[in-house]
């Protein structure tokens, strides 16, 4: 069993993606993180009319002939009330975001002009055109503004309701199941018996792709027996868009996901050149992608965020997501090792700090942390060097 | 009415600021964004008790005399099982994480082993302590893992749970009300009539707010009226923690946040050197802080982004909330504007390209893009300059 690279494990998992949930229509309201499943097109000019950019007066250039000519004050048009054609020979009271009224093609604003009685002088009257924001200058209707797979941030979420739309198209959340096995495994609150261990890879799993926006199918804890295994992944097939297990994958007597995975469907078990997190399986169960996650935390962490984040987001029907690292300068020296490896670190005002156990075992480290180092295999890291950095917060 | 500068103006909201919520107890399961109110101390060693590193062979190194020599297979030990103390002159079986028996010293892995009958012949037998993980190694019982304020990922739920915890004491969620003023906008699935636009402001804030793990206590479109704008403020300062309105704020006759923001408590108006987003009021309504942010989305979305964000994180009982800009290649050219500028970007392989449009009213603009490029007042960006950018998601 040969290594392989950590993009070529991101590639041959991306050639069996594709979208795997269906179409669902939600309140704009809802869809924070949801993912869009059609374009958004405007179907209206933004902004729909001429509208003034000030607080002024509205008038035809033509009218103006002079600071001591002053010009009739015939209408007050305030944002949302809709105007009045204009008078020939007189000027509009205007307020910013109003709309400009017919006949009127430019507004001076309030600072250069001066009240007198009904009438308003002004000082300078500026070019046709001044101040008045054209319709349509945001958005002209037709455009399409968001393209299926975006994922739906607050500004986008603003910009879909300015263009008067309630409610989108967007992809069901995809439904992950979420298998934890080894019968040496307690819930937290329950006292550990000698041998046993916290559940803390489903906490940790569950939390990430929730955040990811995922559905979560939970199977809880399933002890190391072929039948039981057998009986929860065929369930999980059922029910879910793609099933993660963590542990067992390993070649030892005791790790039966392997069997159980072969004997209903197929499973690969890949050498990935990462540090930390080696183990890596992909398969499917009855047709059910099966994504089998390392044992050790920071493994899984690592290689659910590295490997299979890209092969879930496309599953999802999200469109680039690919991170650009920061670029920091490296408190610390590392030899290559001639696997990608991903150190935790803190960034600082100096650079960035290398936790001081790097041990698999200990998710301690990514929670001191802010992010990761990114080596190459054979880069050797010297202090100082300027290095690729992934805050945990861009893998969201 | 001087221009102060944005970091000016996020220190002096920040004079303000103090945790405004409450602490209750949440489940460990729904704790993902939620903000610890107290240090998370480890109560156990993790790993609870030595354990093996391997599968293999569990042995006193004493009792090894060479490959010759095969000793007894008295015990198997799998994850999860509690051990018997190993008999003198004997080795167990024992698999990866299961506790090292009292007595044996040492594991070799199975790869060194040679069954024979009902006894194991060892080849090497390494240094005590090889292949044993010892108790404490990743977290000593009393360590201070997580401190109080820190906003909980999923890596950390993991690391919680390793701890055996089932629950953690949290701040509550900040409530903020957002209000939005002005008698021209529309819900988004209402036709518009002329003079009338869609509120997006409020659609972006509320999933922004979200997104950042706050209540929103929404009063949805308030009319340009002063008697009903005061009587939802008065609500607003009973039902939340903070107050957000977004427009009204200027100096124009039709805003009237200003005058009844300052009866019922104190209101200043910064010219904060910051573009987009000039006009940021603060103040309280009845000692409720209040946020007064301008009406354009754009504007709105950058102060509050970038002036407000410090302040409300604060407010929520967040530590350590600031955000370091990633140095990317701008492929622009955009001269100093004596104001700290936030220009819209698009990261790819090259650098970051600008949206073609920076008009404050285009969100659009934000939606494009996945990032801002921060540009100093004084700074001329020319292209091939090496220029600080914010991905939003650093926002988060």
């Amino acid at each position: 069993m040969n290594m392989i690279s950590v993009s070529e494990a991101i590639a041959r998992l991306r050639k069996n993606s594709r979208v795997r949930v269906a179409v669902e229509t939600c309140k704009l309201k809802a869809s924070a993180g949801r993912v869009l499943a059609a374009d958004i097109v405007a179907g209206i000019n933004v902004p729909p009319a001429d509208n003034s950019a000030m607080d002024g007066y509205a008038l035809r250039r033509e009218d103006w002939k002079g600071p001591d000519q002053p010009l009739v004050i015939s209408q007050r048009i305030t944002a949302g009330t809709p105007p009045a054609p204009l008078k020939k020979g007189t000027a509009a009271r205007i307020f910013t975001g109003a709309e400009i009224p017919a006949g009127a093609d430019l507004v001076v604003m309030q600072e250069n002009c001066t009240l007198d009685g009904r009438s308003v002088r002004i000082e300078r009257a500026g070019r046709v055109g001044a101040n008045i924001r054209p319709g349509g200058q945001d958005i002209e209707r037709g455009t399409v503004v968001l393209n299926a797979g975006q994922r739906l941030r607050p500004q986008d979420i603003g910009l879909i309701a300015s263009l008067g739309i309630a409610e989108v198209e967007v992809w069901q959340r995809l439904k992950v199941a979420v298998v934890s096995t080894g019968s040496e495994l307690v819930e937290p609150g329950i006292p550990v018996k000698p041998g046993q261990i916290y559940n803390s890879n489903h906490y940790m799993l569950d939390a990430l792709l929730k955040v990811w926006g995922f559905e979560v199918v939970a199977f809880g804890i399933t002890e190391d027996d072929p039948r039981i295994l057998s009986e929860v992944m065929v369930k999980a097939s059922r029910n879910a868009d793609v099933i993660v297990t963590i542990g067992g994958v390993s070649v030892g007597e005791e790790d039966h996901v392997k069997a159980v995975v072969e004997s209903l469907g197929s499973l690969d078990l890949w050498r990935v050149a990462i540090k930390p997190g080696k183990p890596f399986a992909f398969g499917d169960v009855m047709a059910t992608p099966f994504i089998g996650l390392p044992g050790n935390p920071v493994s899984a962490l690592v290689t659910i965020l590295v490997i299979a984040r890209p092969f879930l987001f496309d599953c999802q029907g999200i469109k680039n997501h690919s991170i650009v690292p920061l670029r920091q300068i490296a408190l610390f020296d590392q030899k290559a090792c001639g696997r990608q490896t991903y150190h935790r670190v803190r960034s600082g005002a100096q650079g960035v700090e290398l936790f001081s156990q790097q041990s698999s075992g200990a998710l301690y480290s990514t929670s001191w942390g802010d992010g990761m180092v990114v080596q190459q295999p054979e880069q050797d890291i010297r202090h100082g060097d300027t290095v690729d950095v992934i805050p945990y917060l861009l893998f969201n």
